[in-house]
């Protein structure tokens, strides 16, 4: 069964995004990512407690994970599921269509995407080695309203991105205006130190992500204490070991940020191990 | 001639946005909202200067002025023509369509999508007696990098213009974090001290429109001096007048912001005739 497009709208494979759309005219929804493999989407009910709760946090009704469900097996080609492939599912939710201008319609009809993109293949040097990171000179701005949100205004992670042309670079730290690490443009970050895990604290500015979450849940299985916390650009190149994280690729180890080379260690193997099972 | 569609993406009446565009997926584009009467735009040139900068602030090369001008003429009803009728003409340019992630595409091709939508009638009462504002409780957060370009990441304005219903009320002042009345939703901000015309610095967020600029280059016929700084709430209330502007409406008086009734003055009417003429 082949489909000319790879995705739906609405439930919909005829259906179009109106540049009249919100989320198009004013980046008014927020999104989710994650994999798909024999058919089955890894760790959906996380993913769907967090589109829930970004939804509220706009103002945003989230359609029914029954809803998304079905789009998602409509979606699904057959091959897929013989031959046990694995995508990534993108799920976008807007507040729908709206006239010209910032105020909302007075009734909203949010308007849901589902894709189905080909999973990236990420070189074997990532899982032995581990990556390296540029420094992001891209600042995030703060902005309590919308922090922890992983909303369609996502310029500061575009212009970040744009820093670097460089192949052997995997994803760039983004400090706020303090100086603090905050996350990757793609990524959340860990640093241990002895056995502390510190996570940068998401109260001002970026995306709390699921993958984030469920690798504070594992910190006490891997003997590890967790504190979220500000967390200084210059103590983040003393930890004694770096991990990033987002739920495509699990945790991958920082070999390198910036200049400074990072302490040859394994907790991004034995996180992904954990996070599989 | 009935069109059924008000807009063309790409000079094809036919063409849809996908939901892979960048502008869809990240806000990553610019964007003009502009009057058309009888088939001519206002102020072209400095919309699509303005266009130009802002599209270049963030790496995107702008469609020429030609490509745009014949997707108008493409737009442009024959009872439009005929009957003189007022429109708003919006035009957005994302960086195109991309795979899913940050990275731009190495070749990119801009989306270039130009909308035909209806004039909304401002009531009589705007005019003669001016406006209300409302103080709004989102603040805009400080983004050197991203700063008086109009984007498409407005989920500010979307949470700020959310924070009313009452249909008395115009439009909402926006602060920063500092207390500085930046702008309006939709609207620059001018407070006239005296013979001195103060307009928000906007270099650390806000939106620096085309009426602005058109407003600071009419201080000197004014008899006024303009100046361009920092303008606390606290200060903006105790103006002699306040005014705000749009290239929809022009200028209105500002009536009311909050609770605080501002003096019965008459500089908005002025500006209006001056931009009209």
């Amino acid at each position: 069964m082949h489909r000319t497009r790879s995705y739906l709208i609405n439930g919909d494979f005829n259906q179009v995004v109106s540049p009249l759309d919100r989320g198009f005219a004013y980046g008014d929804g927020v999104f989710r990512t994650m994999l798909m493999q024999n058919g089955l989407l890894e760790c959906w009910p996380l993913h769907y407690q967090k589109l829930v709760a970004d939804c509220a946090a706009i103002g945003i009704v989230c359609p029914s994970a029954e809803l998304l469900m079905s789009d998602l097996q409509q979606l699904i080609s057959k091959q897929e599921l013989t031959e046990n492939l694995t995508s990534v599912i993108k799920i976008i939710i807007t507040r729908g269509e709206g006239d010209r201008g910032y105020a909302a319609p007075a009734i909203t009809n949010p308007t849901r995407v589902v894709l189905n993109t080909p999973m990236r293949r990420y070189s074997e040097g990532n899982l032995t080695n581990g990556v390296n990171l540029h420094i992001c000179k891209t600042r995030l701005a703060t902005q309590t309203r919308l922090a922890g949100i992983k909303h369609l205004n996502r310029l500061e992670n575009v212009m970040a991105r744009m820093e670097w042309q460089d192949e052997n670079i995997f994803d760039g730290v983004i400090l706020d205006q303090h100086e603090n690490a905050i996350e990757c443009t793609m990524s959340n970050i860990f640093a241990r130190f002895d056995r502390k895990l510190i996570t940068p604290d998401l109260s001002d500015c970026g995306v709390a992500g699921v993958t984030r979450q469920r690798i504070m849940g594992l910190a006490s299985t891997l003997n590890l204490t967790v504190e979220v916390q500000a967390l200084q650009i210059k103590k983040l190149l003393l930890a004694d070991e770096v991990i990033i994280c987002n739920s495509l690729y699990g945790a991958f180890q920082v070999k390198k940020i910036g200049e400074r080379k990072m302490p040859q260690q394994t907790l991004a193997n034995t996180i992904r191990t954990l996070l599989k099972s």
